[in-house]
C-alpha cells in the first residue's frame, strides 16, 4: 500500500477494513476517480474479498427497482445482513451526474454501519461502468458486507454486463407497461435467476406472471415455475419476505464453478488491458499533430475515418504500449 | 476497391451506388461482420456520402418507438423521400440475435426501392454498437437514402452515443410510465432537440406534456414549448403529419458547426484506433500462457486482476501495435 506522500490510501484501507463508513466512502471516490494510486489499494483489498455474494437487480425504467432495492435492504438487515447497494444510473452524459432521483427515494435506507449506498453515474467511473461496479462491489467485500444488491437499468449492454457479473439476477416487470414482452426483450432473460413482478396489485399483472411463464416454458427452463416468479408490491412491501427467502436460497447454493470463476478473471484482467491501452493511445494522441490533420483531411473529405485511422495506428505502432506518455 | 479475389466487395459497392436493394444488405451485413475489407468497401463509398440527414428517435422501452417510426417512414415516403432504419435492438448476450419482436412489428413499411430496414443487435456488430450503426448509416447515404432513422431505446449509455450522432434527435414518452420524469432520466434531455408524447389519448397524458414543460423551463431553454412538444398516436397516425413537418423543418436547417465536425471527426477516428488497438491486444493474448497463468494466479487469490493486467501490459510493451495479425 502506498504512504501517506501519495495521499493517504493505506489510511484509508486500514480504515475500510476496519468497517468505518468515511474512509470507505472517500476510498471508492479515489478509486472510481482513478486517483494516482488506486491500484495498489485494490491489491491491498484483495486478499480481504471474496466472502461477499453479489444481486443484481434489473429491469425497464418505471418497475420500481429502486424501491424494491429499499425494501430488500431494510429487511435484509432485520434479518442481521450487512447490505451494501450500487445503483447504477444512467446520466447526463454532458453534466456526468446522476440525477438526484434515485438518492432521494433510497433515503429510506439509512446509512449505517449496517448498509452502504453509492450511487454510480454512467459516466462517473473512467474505468468503464462495468470495472466501476466491480471495483465498488469488491471495496464493499472487504469492508465486510456480506450480500452486495447492484440496481441497474437493464436496457443497456452496459448495465447487462454489471448483473451478468451478479451470483443471482433479479428481473423485476410490472404490468402495464409495454406488451409485457417487450420489457424482458433487453437480452436479460438468459441471465435472469428469478423474476418478480411488483405493482402486483394492479390490473396486467397475472397477465404478466402468464408471459413470463410462457417465455420460461419457450426457452425449456426446467425449474419449478412458483421458484422463479414472485409478486410483491414494493411500496407496502407484500412479498418482498417471500422473495427474500428464496434469494438467500439461491445465495446459498451459489458454488462458482472453476470454469466459470477463470472465464471471470480472464474478463476482467482483459478489459483492464484493454482500457488502460486505450487510454494510453488516447493521451498519446491527444495533442498531436497528425491526429489534427487527419481531423481535417477527413472534415473536408480528402481522406475517410478508415484510412485516418488505419494510418495513424501504422504511425503509432510499436510506441502505444510503452510505459510512458 | 477490393478485386473478386478479396471477395467481390467491388460488385457489391457497384451495386451499392446503383441503388440496388440486395448488393445493399449483403454489403451491410459484411461491413458489420468486419469481413476482410470492410475498410476498403467504406472508403470507397465515402465520397458518395456527406447527403443524408440522421433523425434519432429515443425512448425507453414500451412507449411505441417503433410504430411511430412505421409512421413517420410510410409518411416520409409518401412525401416522396427514400428511408433508411436502422433499428438498434439490444439483444442477448449469448444468442447474439435481435428478437423477432422488431421486425415484425417493422414489416408495415415494405421494402422498397424507398425503404431499406436493418434491425442491429447490440452483439451483432463486431466494431461496436456506435461504430456499427455509424457504417451502416454511411452505406445507407452513399445508396442514395436522404433521410435515415435511427431507433434506439435511450437507456443505455451505447444508445445514447447513437443518437448524439444524430442531426436531430426526437425523445418519445408515454404516459402511465413511471412517473413521467423517470422516462426521461436517462441524460437524453441535454441531447433531445423534440419531444413526442404518444398514446396521446392515453389518460395522463397532459401530465406528461406539462412534465415536459417544466424540465425544459428548468433547464433554461427559449425555444417556444408548442415547436418542442408534439402529440402523436402512433396507431392511429395522429398527430404525426405535425411532427414530420417539424422535424423537416428542423433537419432542412441543420448546419454543421466547424467545430462540431471536427469533434464528431475526431471521436470517430479515435474510436476506430481504441477498437483495433483493443482487437490486436485480445488476438495477442489469446492463447498466451502467460495470460493463462495470470488467470490462475487470480483465481487462487495470489494475485490480483490490477496487478496482473499491469505485469501483462508491462510484457506486452511495444508489441500490440505492429502491424501484423
Amino acid at each position: 500500500v502506498s504512504t501517506d506522500s501519495t495521499g493517504g490510501w493505506s489510511e484509508l484501507v486500514r480504515g475500510v477494513l476496519a468497517g468505518e463508513p468515511r474512509p470507505l466512502a472517500r476510498l471508492i471516490t479515489r478509486v472510481e476517480n482513478r486517483a494516482p494510486g488506486w491500484q495498489d489499494a485494490l491489491r491491498a483489498l484483495y486478499p480481504h474479498t471474496g466472502k461477499a455474494r453479489i444481486l443484481g437487480i434489473t429491469g425497464a425504467p418505471g418497475v420500481g427497482k429502486s424501491s424494491l432495492t429499499n425494501q430488500l435492504a431494510l429487511r435484509l438487515v432485520a434479518r442481521g445482513y450487512r447490505i451494501g447497494i450500487i445503483a447504477v444510473d444512467p446520466s447526463s452524459p454532458f453534466s456526468g451526474g446522476a440525477l438526484l432521483g434515485d438518492r432521494l427515494r433510497m433515503s429510506d435506507v439509512p446509512t449505517t454501519p449496517e448498509t452502504f449506498i453509492r450511487s454510480m453515474a454512467t459516466r462517473g467511473s473512467l474505468g468503464g461502468l462495468c470495472q466501476g461496479a466491480r471495483d465498488v462491489a469488491r471495496v464493499l467485500d472487504a469492508a465486510g458486507y456480506g450480500l452486495i444488491l447492484i440496481e441497474t437499468v437493464g436496457v443497456g449492454q452496459d448495465e447487462i454486463e454489471i448483473v451478468k457479473a451478479a451470483d443471482v439476477v433479479v428481473v423485476v416487470c410490472v404490468p402495464g407497461q409495454g406488451d409485457g414482452v417487450q420489457a424482458l426483450k433487453a437480452g436479460i432473460m438468459e441471465i435472469a435467476d428469478l423474476y418478480v413482478v411488483n405493482k402486483a396489485d394492479r390490473d396486467g399483472a397475472e397477465q404478466v406472471v402468464a408471459d413470463i411463464g410462457a417465455m420460461l416454458a419457450l426457452a425449456g427452463e426446467n425449474r419449478a415455475f412458483h421458484e422463479m416468479v414472485y409478486r410483491t408490491n414494493s411500496l407496502s412491501g407484500d412479498g418482498v419476505d417471500a422473495l427474500i427467502d428464496s434469494l438467500l436460497g439461491r445465495v446459498a447454493s451459489v458454488e462458482l464453478s472453476p470454469a466459470r470463476a477463470d472465464e471471470r478473471a480472464r474478463d476482467e484482467i482483459l478489459l483492464l488491458i484493454e482500457r488502460e491501452v486505450a487510454r494510453r493511445v488516447r493521451a498519446r494522441l491527444s495533442d498531436d499533430a497528425r491526429l489534427a490533420a487527419a481531423v481535417k483531411a477527413v472534415v473536408t473529405r480528402q481522406s475517410d475515418p478508415y484510412s485516418a485511422a488505419e494510418s495513424l495506428l501504422a504511425d503509432l505502432s510499436g510506441a502505444e504500449a510503452g510505459p510512458d506518455e
